[in-house]
């Protein structure tokens, strides 16, 4: 239990590095007047937005959790309900700070690189950590709870269901967060953008466009709220499936069941520490203007360091590295078995012995593969490569040539993260069973406060970038935060690059809960999850539809709530002609309150394909072929779902990261600059990866994930009920 | 064995078919001089392609045969020849007609839209009914050699083989003829676009541009040779791994084993009796102009004749619908299991007694399909929809919006053809296991002949536009060739639609061959395909990462070719004036020569990869983790490509459909009509979705099925070497 305050004071530490660091952030200058009076309209829509988003949420939250109560019981709600609140707060707290360091980014700027940088990565830090030290603190101390004044054993169902409970928590706000937020962001940019500067004519950044600020709400939105909830839900489920695996595989531990539950919440502590550590190292070299070397600075720092801090906490944990786990306890569950059954041979090598070595070296793979995907990403939407490259070539010769080329491009970029995934995979397997799959899941999500430190970070420049913009600061102010926005879109695409290849894994493990959670609800059930029986290929196919449905669904509730902005800001600019003259202001409350409810409702039926999907098809199939293949069928959904929506995750990401730096990359000069045809196509081109990148592609992962947490809940439901 | 007489007698007659229909066209007025100038000039393109193209597919078929008749000796690699050349044949005739019944088509237009309806339908019914009759010749006529003369037995494993020899010749033509056509088709549409529109300031159809008979060509090289060699594949493949599923799952059936291998032969044959009555059918009503109406009145009657046929020819094969297969033969199998092998109680279950009936509904349930995906790929890319016209909308706020909204057509399209192949699988399987769902593919591949005949149609018609164009008919004429044409778009969609549905079901029906073939050659291997495997897990992730490869490969070779093109048409008009000034003829044959190259050069490498791919796997997994493993991802990754596949198929084609027919419809007076802002957008939906449905997506098909024969012909070489 000792194990367990250490996680618990950790996590505490990220929380308070928030608190301090936002002390030093708030305390910085917030720039003349002006900005000041811009930054107070941004703030002002991210309230409008925040108020209702979570009011919904809220409603939807208190019902589920209801049934979550009246289904599971009282231990299971209790996690949802502290895993929706915890994500929810970490959103919201994330925003405000968000919200509040763009203009001192910008008033920074002023003074030199160096400084608005230093605001600018300390905002999406306090962010980072929030999210990383809350939803450890979420894991462990309701962890401890449950086992300590509870009294329940670590490995009981009470404290499985609970971690599953909360892991749906912070599931549902996710999907919420991610999809509501990604159709926000994209319907103000869309709406805005039509109204304004196509039918008004009046430039991109304009205080007089109400949409505008919807726009900037709209960025903080989708790359601060979003993502810290997607990640915080992803950290939660994570180390959480980690846990629940150690649990339903690792039996007759003995004195090391504690300190195993209690590993993965340790690594996460770790990783906290050396995340903090990195972040003071994003630092511009003398003269330098080398912004995304600093940030891979940090990000080296960070993974360099968390080697010998996982290596103690792992040694300590076990009482050494040559630990045996699993090993001879095992024995008599392989002997018991004729070799014939499949699930329970399947089980035996899971748990076949693994030493501390293992582990650790399980749990390097996953920072290897996390510094990967960074790369990969980088390389598919840099400026710098062949990739982002072809595109801004391709678009020389019109806007479909520049589609076509990005659309290549995004199928393409599939291909390494797969080939990367699929030999973490093998490696893992191959070291610890299913349990070095969950450990490398669990090192990568444990950089999680540093990779969101980079995302969020975009957000704060980006407004930074438009409130210099809007106050007619000097161009030299305009061209640092230019330096450092450039940036914030190569972090951005990164952190979804990450995301998704961390959920990728997070829904295997979660993949192997429901199978091992399957045997132990259902010892007599015989289910053949083989290729060979036809319900596993009928849910294949129907878990893999479900990303395409989803990002149909995404992409078009976009044109919607972009055709309701456009009406809005009519509507605006008819009631009130002072609004064009500039002489009264307009309601940037009432459109982002429009665009939130707009998302809103948009956001609803897309989030039930995944909470509706495995229950109909898992009463459907049992209806027809007897419950034995409904369980087949709804596994083979899971595992269609994961397999299917990787690709569509990661193509929509990267593509839409592709298209928005080629345009970056022309309007540098190449291929005749801003203006020339090229430039043209290109920007067709950035707005149709816009809702790629930000809506669909992002959601899912959320997706994923609650397909998959579902599936666990109705085991749960079905066995008790 | 009189049963395989008849199914050879009906393969002659649909040849026979196609001698006189084609005697008929060709007898038909051929229009004036300009006119047979223009056709001469595609004529003479298309010589210069299926030249080049058989040249370079001979050589490396040649190499193939004889690495196939090393590793697996003459019988398959006889069967690896007559496939390809058959395959080549159909392609090869139907080209040659399609060619010739364009100027015909235009000429006929002259007199009425029935008689060029007339001429332009029969031109695509000789190539159906070739590619459905030589499809079925070349597998009877083998068969018969190899039971008859040679005296294997018909569940022989030299049968088998001989049968997945051949279906591996038909593919590999097929991946060539498609990827290599579908390359062609649109590097010679975008090339002649660039240079001539753009460039030269010519109009689209001018016959100055040498690159705009490539154009023409191109046409015939996707939609008629490249749809030929696809259906003949599939239906070789399908009808084929019927029988060799029949072979390998239904032992001991006694004096019932020939009727029941002779019966997929039985039902093709049925069905090119009904097709081609269907054919005479397709007429328009007194005065009336609904050309798609008349198409669906003959496929219409060749569905609905069939259902009496299909049940006539089980009747007479299984002597009466109450025969059972299967039932009481197998129950030593079950009894001698003791329930907990699940491969053998697998297939106690997939030949645990069906009736004739059984089959009769299985199949009928596969014509439904047939019809029930025409109805969706319409709803999906017809003008008088919601998606197509919502395309057309969006393509008011420009580009970017045209674009977003059509790639969430593209993703949406693949829901209810999911559920449909869902619906399908689950009914048959039902109704008489493997069996059943190898019986629904069956009769959908049956009505190929009608099928191509509606797709091959396209392209004369097409062509006969440009000629009623170029030749400067009168207006009334092109008035009529339009109408033909448009309706050539839809059967062009509609045709694709169908290929990826029976596709889809084809490679279920080889996935099940190589599991069973898997027990048949390894009857020690305790192969897991659970997906509780990590490495079913790893070939399901490589599987769905093919068909992303393949498809960005696809679609950036269509880029680079395009560009040769450009380079080529500036060199001759560079090289001789007097293209441009009318007074000499550009070198047709040079431009055509050059993008066969090209498409040939480009299509190489993605050909290797479903090649490859298996092989690869296999020994890599083999070497980590095992044979054992090594079979279980090899068998994942099959299904993997499979459901990879289908969505990237079903959603590339149906999206490059509607983006194709929301031009249309824009064109035919909506949202501002031709020339407006919107209809420039919906010119870029278009380019970008040529591509899409005419060189990636279909390509994907065969590549599908190439995995899955590769996979058994590996199989094959593993047991025998």
């Amino acid at each position: 239990m000792d194990l367990v305050f250490i996680a618990i004071v950790l996590g505490l530490l990220a929380v308070v590095y928030g608190f301090v660091t936002s002390r030093q952030v708030l305390s910085s200058g917030a720039g003349n007047e002006k900005m000041q009076e811009i930054a107070a309209a941004i703030q002002e829509g991210a309230q409008a937005y925040l108020k209702r988003q979570y009011t919904t949420i809220a409603i939807v939250g208190v019902v589920v959790a209801v049934l979550v109560f009246i289904f599971l019981g009282i231990i299971p709600a209790t996690g949802f309900v502290i895993g929706a609140i915890l994500s929810g707060v970490a959103g919201f707290i994330g925003m405000n700070i968000s919200v509040r360091s763009n203009v001192r980014t910008a008033a920074a700027a002023q003074s030199g690189l160096q400084q608005g940088l230093t605001i600018a990565f300390r905002a999406g830090a306090i962010t980072g950590m929030l999210v990383a030290g809350l939803a450890l603190l979420a894991i462990a101390v309701f962890f401890w709870y449950l086992v300590g004044p509870s009294g329940h054993a670590p490995n009981s169902r009470e404290v499985i269901d609970g971690l599953v409970g909360l892991a749906f928590g912070a599931s549902l706000i996710s999907i919420f967060a991610r999809l509501g937020g990604g159709i926000f962001t994209k319907a103000a940019d869309v709406g805005a953008d039509l109204v304004g500067k196509v039918e008004a004519g009046i430039p991109e950044d304009d205080p007089r466009n109400p949409a505008v600020i919807a726009d900037n709400v709209g960025d903080n939105v989708g790359d601060c709220a979003g993502m810290a909830a997607d990640l915080f839900e992803t950290y939660v489920v994570t180390v959480g499936a980690t846990m629940v695996l150690t649990a339903l595989l690792l039996k007759g531990l003995g004195d090391l069941l504690m300190p195993m539950m209690a590993l993965p919440l340790l690594i996460g502590g770790a990783c906290i520490v050396t995340s903090i550590i990195g972040t003071y190292f994003v630092k511009l070299g003398k003269g330098s203007t080398n912004v995304m070397g600093a940030m891979y600075k940090g990000f080296l720092v960070t993974a360099l360091l968390s080697i010998p801090l996982i290596w103690i906490v792992i040694n300590v944990a076990l009482g050494g590295m040559d630990t045996v786990i699993g090993g001879s306890t095992v024995t008599e569950i392989v002997a018991a078995t004729d070799g014939t059954n499949l699930a329970e041979e399947g089980l035996s090598e899971q748990i076949g012995g693994f030493t501390g070595w293992s582990l650790f070296y399980c749990s390097l793979i996953g920072l290897a593969i996390t510094g990967l995907i960074i790369w990969i990403t980088e390389y598919y939407t840099g400026t710098n490569y062949r990739p982002v490259k072809s595109i801004a070539k391709a678009s020389e010769t019109g806007h479909g040539t520049n589609v076509i080329q990005g659309l290549a491009i995004s199928l393409e970029s599939t291909a390494l993260p797969t080939i990367l995934i699929v030999a973490g995979i093998i490696a893992t397997f191959q070291l610890a069973g299913l349990m070095g799959i969950a450990y490398a899941a669990t090192a990568m999500l444990a950089l999680a406060g540093m990779v969101v430190a980079l995302d969020a970070y975009g957000p704060v420049t980006d407004n930074a970038g438009g409130i210099a913009e809007m106050a007619g600061l000097d161009d030299s102010v305009r061209e640092k935060t230019d330096l450092l926005d450039a940036v914030g879109n190569t972090t951005k695409a990164v952190t979804k690059g990450y995301a998704i290849g961390s959920a990728g894994l997070a829904a295997l493990v979660l993949f192997a809960a429901y199978t091992t959670d399957l045997a132990e609800f259902f010892p007599n059930a015989d289910v053949d999850f083989s290729l060979e029986n036809p319900y596993v290929i009928v849910g294949l196919l129907l878990g893999a539809l479900l990303p395409y449905l989803f990002g149909a669904m995404g992409m078009t509730a976009v044109g919607r709530a972009a055709g309701d902005v456009v009406k809005d800001v009519r509507e605006q600019f008819a009631g009130d002609p002072g609004i064009m003259a500039g002489t009264s202001k307009p309601n940037y409350a009432r459109t982002v309150d429009l665009v939130t409810k707009a998302a809103i409702k948009e956001m609803i039926v897309p989030s039930m394909l995944p909470v509706l999907a495995p229950i109909v098809v898992y009463y459907v199939i049992t209806l027809i072929a007897g419950q034995e293949n409904g369980f087949a069928a709804l596994g083979a959904l899971l595992l269609g779902v994961i397999v299917g929506g990787i690709f569509v995750a990661l193509s929509m990401t990267a593509g839409g990261g592709a298209w928005d730096n080629a345009k970056k990359y022309i309007e540098d000069g190449h291929h005749g600059g801003k203006g020339s045809e090229a430039h043209k196509a290109a920007v067709t081109g950035d707005t149709v990866g816009d809702p790629y990148k930000d809506t669909a592609g992002p959601a899912v992962n959320p997706m994923i994930k609650i397909t998959n947490i579902v599936a666990l809940l109705l085991l749960a439901a079905l066995a008790t009920g």
